[in-house]
């Protein structure tokens, strides 16, 4: 027989962590089209964009938040899912060569460098209209919580998400360059799909639609803190490290642009504590929300020591 | 006192169609996003395609439909809208430089050509999402009514729908030309979304999803017959008269390419009364549904005359 071991008192979220992220990348590969039938080269882009390791951080917050709120995990891999390809299709968008122009993503060429303009652009637009699709036809989910997660995804995408963030850092270059355009133009371009992921996972978890104030809050901060974290890594860039072209953000309104490094590393510092201090008052437990910020940042320590940062900085 | 008119038996199906497209109007120029707040460029490049006075033929089918089926058209308007903004979107989609590579549209610039490559791609994508949401946060329909026509209108876009069709539309200029390969892909790029369409009709007039089998054939051969008389009119061209660029379909695979126009007519002809044919099982009154045929066809009349169509195309 075996020793026991004493049961420790706190959840292990790493592992907790990379047990939902299998299950999401289970998922997504179940999901993700079989090149068979008609339009194989559409069906091929899709995979290529879905299943490339990306870090999976929205569909984790989204499962995460479920589970923190008391649901079940499983109930809500589908909606995770969901807002997984609703994001890569994003990159597909904002790499096209009328947008961003990349010719990298991930670490290999972009969508619409291995699979043309043309099936890219299809491509990104199955992708999204599947999310819905996937959502509506969920098993797991009563059908006002699915009407309410469809209402929310949308809401993240079109004329105030990510669409108005991509028109304004392409075509408003010059224009607003104050730190609340700013805030209001990343929330738009990374916040509003992080709010659609925390209130997916609470709806899922049986919140009611009024009561995700708490959850939309600590989205909108934890957002703005990854965005300029962003853009300081792109600022300094390191292709290799970021698998993405470097300086791509030049000229655009960026925190890089507006704040010195100080500023902007003591601004996403700020961000991530009120994102946590807004889970205070609904009694939410701050524990797992705070491992998933810290698992986040340990991904950004890693690419970008903020000492050489500052050298890099100082040397451009 | 004025003298009372004999009231008529039949319906007067002109003015039903009629009052439907005003309600139709009204509510699209609602939903249109105002030009004010951030991204107004995205918010003109949707208002310019979205009420550019198309045909509104599938939001009136779709209203047509539910009345056809005792329901009321009220309960209809927002799902017939959101299905004509999918529309409007795969039209802006359809003319970019990467695809169609088409100048004009509905008798002005393509989206593309006056709003910018960028925008018009950014404004497809909100149009889409935002038809989504506006099921979802449709008032007039039950949870699970919502969620099966969001279901049903994502798989008219995607991998077996809308995209799908422009992929092989696009790519498989020499691969598949016969009859029924070009009848599959002709009904991925416009019988899947008049199928959603009789779909969300019967749905919300109270049809369970498991009687729609007769509906989805008048929809499929429906959109075959107007994809018939599409190919015609784009192979004989004229631009003034369609508003589109003339001949952009040379070289792809359209009936005009694999038959003689003789075929191409009769081959619309069997189709439309396929597709009436189709309603008589399940006992639904073919009336309102063949007087909407007419009108269409009446349209089609008015663009082209199949003598002049014949001459013309003896001149190629």
């Amino acid at each position: 027989m075996s020793e026991a071991k004493p049961e420790s008192s706190t959840p292990d979220y790493p592992e907790q962590f990379a047990g939902i992220r299998n299950k999401i990348e289970r998922r997504l590969t179940e999901i993700a089209p079989s090149v068979s039938g008609t339009a194989p080269r559409l069906k091929r882009s899709i995979r290529y964009s879905l299943l490339d390791g990306g870090k999976r951080l929205r569909p984790l917050i989204t499962v995460l938040t479920t589970e923190a709120l008391g649901g079940r995990a499983a109930d809500a891999i589908d909606a995770a899912c969901a807002i997984e390809m609703v994001h890569s299709a994003s990159l597909v968008i904002d790499d096209l060569p009328c947008m961003d122009d990349a010719t990298q993503r991930r670490g290999k060429p972009a969508n619409h460098i291995a699979h043309g303009e043309d099936i890219a652009i299809l491509g990104a637009i199955s992708l999204i209209s599947d999310a819905f699709g996937l959502i509506a036809r969920d098993r797991h989910l009563p059908p006002d919580v699915k009407a309410d997660l469809v209402s929310s995804l949308s809401k993240a995408i079109g004329v105030d998400g990510l669409c108005a963030g991509q028109e304004r850092d392409l075509r408003d270059i010059t224009e607003h360059s104050d730190a609340e355009s700013l805030a209001q133009l990343q929330y738009q371009k990374t916040g509003a799909l992080f709010v659609a992921c925390l209130e997916a996972g609470a709806r899922i978890a049986g919140l009611p639609q009024d009561s995700l104030a708490p959850l939309q809050a600590f989205g909108t901060h934890m957002g703005l803190a990854f965005q300029i974290l962003d853009d300081l890594l792109d600022a300094v860039g390191q292709s290799a490290a970021t698998g993405k072209d470097h300086r791509a953000d030049l000229g655009k309104q960026t925190y890089a642009a507006i704040m010195s490094l100080d500023e902007a590393e003591a601004q996403a510092s700020r961000e991530l504590s009120c994102a946590l201090e807004a889970l205070e008052p609904a009694g939410i437990n701050q524990a797992p929300f705070a491992a998933f910020l810290n698992l986040v940042l340990a991904a950004y320590q890693v690419q970008v020591d903020f000492g050489q940062v500052r050298q890099a900085r100082a040397r451009v």
